[in-house]
């Protein structure tokens, strides 16, 4: 349980596990900056993820966190239909986690990245009173490898939807909300009756594959990933377009998980509105013209349409108007 | 004197400042990635700049923060002989802090990436219990518009160095260090006497032009940035090298400003030392073949030479042994 001293251990216990160069780093972690080999188009995000904030060290393992911190940040790849390639890396340390605690954390952040193809490309450290993870990762156009030069994907935006395009949902709506909300009330018992909700909010699915397959498919005329919910995220999705659009929403049970609808149920409130709200899913949510959508199902598979986009500037989920806000991280 | 209550106020201030799309950057902020165009090479460096860690509130207006947030990233790519191009921005809000404060902030980061044709293409905001910023930066190799494509630059890296070669600065070294020191002794009036000092560590000079001269010179076997002193940085530059080499450095008094001078004879220490600790200079520091020097010194203006590198590894500093360590950010 010994502590890293010196920026130096921490250093090469992180060399202990993210390889240095491959063929898109060619100069690595140690200098000024690293080096990209790179081709005509490159996509980046970036993303903090914080003690307190985004996360909490009560119930999130240093594994859990240093899946989260990578994983959360490579789903923005994945709503552009693009292959992650490279991620910087800042830590923020307070001064009471040890060795082992990091050694967790980065061992996990090197699978999910490794998995991945994806390299830590230089990064910065210092101490602070909280943890907190900076997270800079950036992403190629997908290339079909079974395929010719005519397969490349392209980078999906939210720009281009239009009025009687199916919107549709690859994951799972409102079960990382309901795992969030377990795991605030501080009752390990009754968590243990919601895993699948719990796992959702801890360990996010990232789904690379789904939106590289999306990306070759002209059809498709928008991605994103649910960060904040459904309901706070479709607005920016629509808003993206170049006039007030608005969409028709359909919701049934039989498209929720059973743990949202027992959580919702045994809350008082409506499992569809539950799922609607959301936040934290990082499903991929898009849309693509009615024409052809039973072959882009029959393709990538679970693509479940959820609505179509309307040339009215309203929001209906199941019939009804919705206004309400979901929740955001940063007001409140 | 009005806070900022949501995000979306937050990145309307944002929006006020900084464009969002150029030639480089196609798809700007607000999706879930943006979008380069890049050639063969980039590079990146990312640097995290936190409140009570890298600054204090206290003595650096929210212009200075600003500033110098930005100013310490552009200097890695300046240390790399590369073009600045576009950043990524994590900030870390606290709520005390009202739009004036930001608007402060922005204004003068805008102001410093505009003139170095900068772009900012996304980021993240979250809250928290103090100031921080995430600052990820590329660039690309510098390309002499005046000159043909034989003048194209290279990245400056710093595994390249031979015993033999000069050891060269440009930059201050110690000006820094003494303004961090006289600012943190939280007299104002005393601090009204070492203005150089002060300014150079509230507002580092950056270096990119020299950085890009310096790239198309085959002469030139690596840069770095100083920011962290010459007795740490330089170990860091000599070790990247194949072998172990060291360095001798000479500095004189002439070489140094008259307020480092004064502060080590007031505080009986000696100044070459004193500048050789140094610390956030952000002074470029490099090594170049003998042969062909003196056309590099009168080329590049500003160049100094303070040493030459050896196949000895030892640090010595006017003759005398040197192996104190500088500070170290990360320890302690």
């Amino acid at each position: 349980m010994k502590n890293l001293n010196s920026e130096q251990d921490f250093l090469a216990l992180i060399d202990t596990y993210f390889p240095s160069i491959n063929g898109h780093v060619t100069l690595g972690r140690g200098d000024d900056c690293s080096i990209l080999r790179t081709n005509e188009e490159l996509c980046i995000s970036k993303d903090l993820f914080l003690e307190d904030v985004h996360f909490r060290r009560s119930y999130f393992s240093p594994a859990d966190i240093g899946y989260k911190s990578l994983a959360v940040n490579i789903s923005d790849i994945a709503a552009m239909g693009g292959v992650p390639k490279g991620f910087a890396l800042g830590l923020i340390v307070p001064p009471e986690l040890d060795e082992s605690y990091w050694d967790s954390l980065l061992k996990e952040m090197a699978e999910l990245a490794n998995r991945h193809g994806l390299i830590l490309a230089g990064g910065d450290l210092c101490k602070g009173a909280s943890l907190g993870i900076s997270v800079t990762v950036w992403g190629e156009p997908f290339q079909n490898p079974k395929q010719n030069s005519g397969s490349k994907g392209k980078f999906l935006t939210r720009g281009n939807a239009k009025p009687g395009d199916i919107l549709f949902i690859h994951g799972s709506l409102g079960l990382a909300r309901t795992g969030m909300l377990m795991l605030e009330k501080d009752e390990p018992s009754e968590c243990k009756t919601y895993p699948a909700s719990v796992q959702a909010h801890l360990r996010p699915q990232i789904r690379i594959e789904t939106g590289n397959a999306l990306s070759t498919f002209p059809s498709v005329t928008g991605l994103m990933d649910l960060s904040d919910g459904l309901a706070r995220d479709l607005p920016r999705f629509i808003n993206c377009c170049e006039t007030a659009f608005g969409a028709e929403i359909s919701l049934s049970e039989a498209l929720l998980h059973s743990e949202v609808i027992r959580f919702a149920e045994t809350n008082g409130i409506l499992p569809e509105e539950h799922a609607f709200q959301g936040g934290e899913d990082y499903a991929l949510f898009g849309a693509a013209s009615a024409d052809g959508f039973d072959e882009l199902m029959n393709t990538v598979k679970g693509i479940v349409p959820i609505g179509v986009l309307t040339d009215r500037p309203e929001i209906l989920l199941n019939g009804k108007k919705y206004s309400e806000k979901g929740f955001d991280h940063f007001s409140g």
